[in-house]
């Protein structure tokens, strides 16, 4: 017997083309319709009606909201519903992250603050056993990990490469056993994979939604165009024909898509029918059965089929769904979202969670006095920013201004000094300090000393600076934004050298002068472009987008050959590309502080700017990036590792999202370039590493989105002006992520600046430390969160992989007990990943691999309770 | 306290866009979102939720179907629903039905059917006391005084002309009494009669359906966008203006519109709010009071409050939305579907009504034999095209398809003899009948005799005829559609003369030989023509479609001056119009026999064809049309009874609909027109009648139907032919109605002819009659129908308005007991007009008008009960 697993379902983005808000209540429904709180109204209702009836439901964050306006009655109805099996939580987290532009610490909150929801309102029964990340435009291996610690048995998704999926149908491998990670042990950053037949769409002709158009089951003989005998024959045709890619006598079918069962009788009642029709020819000897189903009871059959899987150790980037259409244009797109999303969960985890671990969950008192402090708020908009159409660029533009505007709330109510002016720092152009005299406090919050340098903005010409101990502290004050005079913070340093060919004025060479390493190193700035009447486009009339990424040419324009007009470090390239060059003496890492834009388009075409590095590395079409901030991994030009690729774009189709950092090596060397926010990237040619900075585009890439992503404001009519910091760092290959790791780590939780007017009060402290000492160099402080009254979430993150440094990729001890200076911890429990079951509670199915090997596990996590 | 009355409703066309199956099952959402199915489903659930939401339904088509498919628990649940008030049927006829184009037989027939079910099914609480007619174009006087006549107690509708509502919100008099008939004694057909204030739609800004945009209430302070505050300002705002034009302290709000409320819990959950937070400022002072209410309940607000309203004695014809928007085209859209729902009505009233009834409710035999009767088939196909978008022509060409193909389909179901050739003379092109012998049965269903010439298809040259004694009947045999041989069946007629102009070969006379009365009389063909690319198109771009009629110029384009290569009274005006001019021995009137079509294109012109008839009657601006083939209308050029005109279209805008006759006349000729359908026409001229006879048109008229009016079918490649009837009558004014009156029935009930091979059984009785002798003149037998097993419904009508005719208009008494052949009266029970209320309950409320007159009441309705 053929088993189908109907699974009811609706795909709800936390923002896209309209607003979180606008979904949730219905609003602009001219602009999309859709309306989330409608949606569960009415699911619910038609759940009541037939005991067989399921769905599952993922977005808490629509969850959430819905919830509270219910009457109690009606929560207990759910609840009941919940722990009869009948509404089901699937994923569970606050959004369904974007996978490749997201870093992995803002997602584990997301997940965790979703999942908490869950936890605290129905108990173990509202757990989702299921990931499912059905829309998201290709698959990152770090999250595939981050599910897998969570305690996931199983993680569904509808995109992946059209080749790719060519051919795991052929060789029945869309349901595979994903291995995660190359440090932690098997299987402990397993996860059995499913790849969803339809995206998440139901089958052709079977769709029920009240926005779409096919026929409804006709089963009154009296009117016309009766047609249940021809919806069973095409239906037993399409479930004949799936279970053929498929390993066992169970198949699923996803009967929902985008903000479907808003009106949920439409759906059930056909599907009522449908299992109706299809299993009253059993009778008749057919081999077919139907029936309303979940993920989770369609994975719990798989398991039970007690297979081998096929091996996966790779990730599902980059995503085409046509030969010139792929999905890395946003890698890059909305650079100034992106960048502000970053700072804001940098400031989030600094004030918000550790700032008011530290000064006490009583009292709230302490060094830093009492603060306003709103964590919700701040933790909302950044969970939401993880949405796959929120930090991936790929949302409209009032949209995005949206998701910037729920930031800057969250950041507002973050501070805990009143009269604080560290929002002064949080604007693209330095406004000075109208003060004559100023404090400035500087908060760190890595559990190591950092060398950081402190830029403020000011309007007086000469500063005396002097630490917590009186002693004067070295300072120069620069004039911004002028050509004629620099005066630039230009240290002597001590461990790298780079050196500016004297004829082009660009980059010739970086040295590190404590490895006696040179290489030779040229850096440019190009741009690409879509041009819609261009010869090239007979093959594919597909433009850059949002999401999308299709220059015409496979060579970009070099915007200057020099760069002209420049003084010293400070490179002009075009009146829309300029650049800062500075290397700090205490710094390992060379600077590279780039603006761009406006991006002209006089000539009425878009075009996508990239820097691009090249070098005298010795690589032969390898490269590295990362997954989330996290793992490393390898990437090969024109090359899939678990298909035989034809590669049909050699530009787009060779970009991988960039998290944190990028690298090439060759035998003795390797050049790491860390970003301050996701970015794309790609090393075209041997030697070379591109990073693309900015895209303007005047065509929308017909992926729903509907605008071209040309961003403009009041403040930015001409366009949108960008401002990056690119670290490099050059090292030996054996050690290199002793250097880029900390390096890493400090562009993504930075220092916090804080200022009082005028004197402190003579009693200030003006220093003080949450810890007790700094950790050893391979743990990283991930999360300090006040949890409740009287207990904290910590997470510890060994951040080194298991095959990167001989020093610090060994296990590590760190004693709790002395870990902070201010509080003491009177009791540890472990917790999953996403904190929302207990270590020893969590049991996960075994899958069997078709093959297997295993590594280090090093991710800890605690939960200090204190009685 | 201003009460606001909120009516939640939906408006469901059975048939308009998609069939009226499609939109029953919601299939074919791609070219109209729309499912009634899901609609009742919804609405019930919700009307659950909440005892104080009220809801009403008005389409009984939809609901009978809708009912059928129900459990029993559902069916508890509903009737609970409809017993307390919170579920409320208006209207309740089988269909909205149009005013301008149907005829009041089958008018009463599709009200009594739809009553009928509800009757059944509810008992008193679900009897309608309010009509609904809130989206046909014009309301007929005779559609007020039937809903009078079935006990409504009042009447809401939505359109009328812009200038004239205008007027009434000026003076107050949106809401009036409406004497619909000026034979019936007040106040039998007075109706008290209200305009709704936004059409059918919710006001501005207050659309909460899932096919709407504006903004949902969100009470949520945590969201972006609160707007309560907003919302209910608003609102306030709103109400208090719309008060300001109404009487009372009430006014009532339609919270719907088309297909509306399939998600009724988006409805439903604002209006909830709405109530809640208006209501809620009452305790600050606010004297605006909101509820859910129905159009009964505000009714009663209404006669409760004991006010005088205006009178109204005229229509509401013709309908214009703007200075250049006259609603008129539809008068004539669609000539052979207007035809065929004629001709189908007549067979349903004969084959279907009164053979069933004559043949016997026990046992069917009887002179007619066994016959496969199924009644409902039939008779819902002639409900579902009394629709207003039905045989007003106003339906997409696939929709008008359908309504054909159930009429069809209703004809072969009421067939009584199982080798009946009838169908074969129900097609445009006569087909021979291949038989050398045949019998020939004619049915009439008049209860008078008539003097019909009888013609048929036969492919013989030679025929002998004899009637049922074997007497030789008058007969000639004529060749169709040929030039050169014309072997008319033209008579030396006893009653008229009509002379041609020798030079034009036009009409140029008509002459009556009894009454001794002559006019000049010329007649031909026009068109006119919406011209996108004509100068004149300055004030509007208006341009014809299916409901609107707007010719660029005043001057109709002449088809020809002459009728060149005819003979005789066979006229060819152009390749695609010709007429032929009969006149038979035995009648009054002169048979005008057009032919239109196709109507050429090739110039990129839609064409719209009249035939005008010009005569030396002298009129001055006055003409006379009937109400839906009842009553008789006076007409005056340029000019509303009611309001102080500006004409802005001066054809279409003085267009008038026709159901069976138009006449013009002076102190001593009145020449009457009965037509075979509902035709559009005016008297632009003094002395001149024009009827539109067939439209093809290229442009979409932008009213919602979506495609020009171009009808071609694969008979019918290049454009449909249509082919009708004109019945002209000469007659002294005071005694014209008693020819008219005669002669408009014998066309809308007319004999059925059948036919049986070879030699009949020599025991076959040849003549039969269901009734002992005549009715007289005066009285017309409208229904007989077997209603159930023991009873039959008898509709006798007093066909003459008080003043029309000195002879017929006098009351006449019927003696129920010798009338019948067959049938022995057991008893007799008096109804009112739609058979679903016993007439001695039928109490109505009383209003007062500011002015009133009385006359007389003749329209009997019987009800007969044989135990």
């Amino acid at each position: 017997m053929l088993n189908v697993h109907l699974v009811p379902h609706t795909h709800d983005d936390v923002g896209w083309l309209k607003t979180v808000d606008q979904y949730f209540y219905g609003d602009r429904n001219d602009i999309q319709h859709a309306g989330v709180q409608y949606i569960l109204d009415s699911v619910v209702d038609q759940l009541l009606k037939n005991p067989d009836r399921r769905f599952i439901y993922v977005e808490t964050a629509f969850f959430y909201r819905w919830w509270k306006q219910q009457s109690s009655s009606m929560q207990q109805t759910v609840k009941k519903l919940v722990n009869e099996g009948r509404l089901e939580f699937v994923n569970g987290g606050w959004c369904m992250s974007d996978e490749a532009t997201t870093h992995y610490s803002a997602v584990i909150d997301q997940m965790t603050m979703g999942l908490r929801f869950l936890n605290e309102t129905f108990g173990p029964c509202g757990r989702p056993r299921v990931a499912w990340h059905i829309d998201p435009f290709g698959h990152a291996r770090e999250h595939a990990s981050m599910f897998a610690q969570m305690g996931y048995d199983g993680f569904f998704f509808g995109r992946l490469d059209y080749q790719d999926r060519a051919r795991r149908r052929r060789d029945k491998e869309q349901e595979l056993l994903w291995r995660a990670s190359d440090s932690l042990t098997p299987p402990m950053a397993d996860l059995f994979t499913g790849i969803l037949p339809n995206g998440y769409n139901p089958p052709e002709g079977f769709c029920w939604d009240q926005s779409c158009d096919d026929p409804p089951i006709r089963d009154d003989p009296d009117l016309e165009d009766y047609n249940v005998d021809d919806v069973v024959r095409r239906f037993l045709a399409i479930a004949n024909s799936q279970a053929i890619v498929y390993k066992t006598d169970h198949i699923i079918m996803t009967m929902g898509s985008d903000f479907q069962y808003e009106n949920a009788n439409l759906w059930y009642k056909n599907l009522d029918k449908l299992i109706h029709y299809v299993n009253a020819l059993q009778a008749n000897g057919s081999k077919v059965n139907v029936l309303y189903s979940t993920p989770s009871c369609y994975l719990q059959e798989l398991h039970r089929a007690n297979l081998t899987w096929a091996l996966k150790m790779d990730d599902f980037f980059p995503y085409a769904d046509d030969a010139h259409d792929f999905w890395t244009g946003y890698f890059t797109s909305r650079p100034a979202l992106k960048r502000y999303e970053r700072i804001s969960n940098s400031n989030l985890q600094v004030t918000c969670n550790q700032l008011e671990v530290l000064s006490g969950p009583a009292s709230r008192k302490g060094p830093f006095g009492e603060g306003d402090i709103n964590l919700s708020l701040s933790e909302k908009a950044m969970a939401v920013a993880q949405h796959h159409d929120a930090v991936s660029g790929t949302e409209k533009q009032h949209v995005a201004n949206d998701y910037a505007r729920r930031l800057a709330h969250g950041w507002q109510r973050c501070q805990v000094f009143q009269a604080s002016h560290v929002l002064l720092l949080n604007i693209a152009q330095p406004h000075p300090v109208f003060l004559s005299q100023f404090s400035v406090n500087v908060y760190n919050p890595l559990a190591r000393p950092v060398t950081w340098p402190v830029r403020l903005p000011v309007n007086g010409t000469a500063y005396l600076v002097s630490d917590a101990n009186g002693k004067s502290v070295d300072c120069q004050v620069s004039v911004l934004f002028s050509l004629k005079t620099e005066n630039l913070c230009v240290h002597l340093p001590q461990f790298l050298r780079v050196t500016f060919d004297p004829d082009t004025g660009l980059l010739s060479s970086l040295s590190n002068l404590e490895t006696k390493q040179t290489i030779k190193l040229t850096q440019n700035f190009y741009w690409l472009v879509y041009n819609a009447s261009d010869g090239n486009n007979l093959q594919s009339d597909q433009p850059s987008g949002a999401y999308i990424f299709r220059p015409n040419s496979s060579t970009p324009f070099l915007i200057s050959k020099t760069t002209s007009g420049v003084q010293e470090v400070r490179q002009w390239f075009a009146p829309w590309v300029s650049q800062v060059v500075r290397l700090y003496t205490d710094s390992k890492a060379l600077e590279l502080e780039w603006t761009v834009g406006p991006v002209p388009i006089d000539d009425d075409l878009g075009k996508e700017v990239i820097t691009r590095l090249d070098t005298s590395i010795k690589t032969s079409q390898y490269f590295y990036t990362d997954s989330n901030g996290r793992e490393m991994l390898q990437r090969k030009t024109d090359f899939r590792p678990t298909w035989n690729l034809r590669q049909s774009e050699p530009i787009a189709g060779n970009y991988y999202p960039i998290n944190s950092r990028a690298f090439i090596k060759d035998d003795v060397d390797q050049l790491t370039v860390v970003t301050d926010r996701s970015q794309g990237g790609g090393s075209i040619h041997n030697g070379s590493l591109e990073i693309m900075l900015h895209r303007r585009l005047l065509y929308d890439d017909v992926r729903g989105v509907g605008e071209p992503l040309n961003e403009t404001s009041n403040i930015f009519p001409k366009g949108l002006v960008v401002r990056g910091r690119l670290l490099l760092s050059l090292d030996r290959p054996p050690s290199a992520a002793d250097a880029h790791r900390p390096l890493a780590q400090e562009v993504v939780l930075q220092p916090l600046l804080t200022f009082t007017d005028g004197d402190l009060h003579p009693n200030t402290q003006l220093e003080f430390s949450g810890l007790q000492a700094a950790l050893p160099p391979a743990v990283h402080l991930l999360t300090l969160t006040q949890w409740d009254k009287d207990s904290v979430l910590l997470r510890l993150e060994h951040q080194f992989q298991s095959w990167e440094s001989k020093l610090n990729s060994q296990p590590v001890t760190v004693n709790l007990q002395k870990l902070f200076s201010t509080l003491e911890v009177l009791g540890v429990s472990e917790l999953n990943l996403s904190a929302n079951q207990w270590k020893d509670e969590m049991t996960r199915f075994h899958w069997t691999p078709m093959t297997g090997t295993g590594h280090l596990n090093l991710f800890i996590r605690f939960y200090y309770i204190s009685s």
